[in-house]
């Protein structure tokens, strides 16, 4: 199944809209912290160490797919329960499911690659390095 | 086919990482105001009016699926062409094409809903409003 | 002397810009976190409470003066002190000194007000709220 | 006195926070977008090219101080005029007065540097560069 990291968030009033619910781009600000937090928990080293040894400059998105079940406004604290659901060959699906304790919020299943930089700028994808796999599974 | 309108955004410094490529989550800030720029320029009144008028508070997102084709920085401009691609009962599909003009940078099609405020607090779906939806095709 | 309270900050890798550091408008962003949350340490209602309770919306920014002495990156955690610094007639200073660990990140004092909305759009500042203010010291 | 340039901001649904208001802290991120238009304009080179040609990596922050005479919201329409108040040895005041029109909404005097990357990680400040200068004059 891999591992699971709970990735906590507080949401503060600026976090919010005029209509009082968190303005939705928000929900990716911090899924995507979920996903660096969990390389991280995992035992991956911060992209710039990466960088240098081997080649990995981060995990960007390819693909994201995203519902929205229910609001949160501020003073909230939503828990991002975060995966790995599948391992390709050069992609991986990572997965979100936004709690406020019982409740659900949203979920969010992405598909991510790990980029190195092209010599002429731009960036392409690696084959999933197995050190990196090893340490997520 | 209805009616398409196209938003133009420039890429800043601040919206760019680490990676010197625009950080996702922005992406959404910039879809979300194509999204409202869209109503406003088919003639529909601000979200602060039609509260008033007719109990809509905004459309606020139930699935959203997007797809990142190519890499954006910071100096370039982007078009985001915008429609609306379906109109259900109580939803409809907002799509957009975001292009660096001939380049392909992202495409997403969400589902979205005229929200109305509840009494006790949340949200509810609105049957679509036809004065909107003829505005819009 | 008045309170003080301490709002814990992760630096993200999407709050970093293409010099691989913190984007300064979100110091801002956490700032305004860290005054609200001040106000809830301290026993104050949320301002969507206090909005039907004593006619304030919140604690708008009037003034705003920071000084940046070191950088911080995604991975660093922040402790921002918040405490107010001066309370006058209509407005207040609010004092924040952002630290990672023994290194000063960044200092900021704001003069803030307690806001009510006006009849035809717009706000007004309210005297100091006693009872707000009792809290606070 | 130096050139003024002026750069136009539509103020979004998303930008404001539940008391309907821009959310402050987008103040600064178009703030720094319009200092880095600045040079532009003037002719200076992106950054990513200056930091081949000169080591100037971009211009951070040491201070800025801010008031905030009028509230914005959104559909109103931002100009920002920007200009270089001071060259000092090795920092410049740049200086924001944000218009909707006839009314000002916010004026900022800022502190920055043109800062180069230290090996061991960390920036520094370089003295102003005179390419730069007489582009700006």
């Amino acid at each position: 199944m891999g591992k699971e990291v709970i990735y906590t968030q507080r949401v503060e009033f600026g976090d919010c809209d005029p209509a009082r619910i968190v303005w939705f781009p928000n929900f990716f600000r911090w899924i995507d912290a979920a996903s660096r937090h969990f390389f991280i928990e995992c035992g991956v080293a911060p992209w710039h160490v990466t960088e240098q040894t081997m080649g990995v400059i981060g995990t960007p998105l390819v693909d994201t797919h995203a519902k929205f079940m229910k609001t949160a406004s501020y003073g909230d604290v939503l828990q991002i329960h975060t995966s790995v659901a599948d391992w390709r060959g050069k992609s991986f699906v990572q997965r979100y499911r936004i709690r406020r304790d019982a409740d659900e919020i949203m979920e969010c299943d992405e598909v991510r690659i790990f980029a190195a930089r092209l010599d002429g700028g731009g960036i392409r994808a690696l084959a999933i390095p197995d050190e990196i796999r090893k340490l997520c599974e």
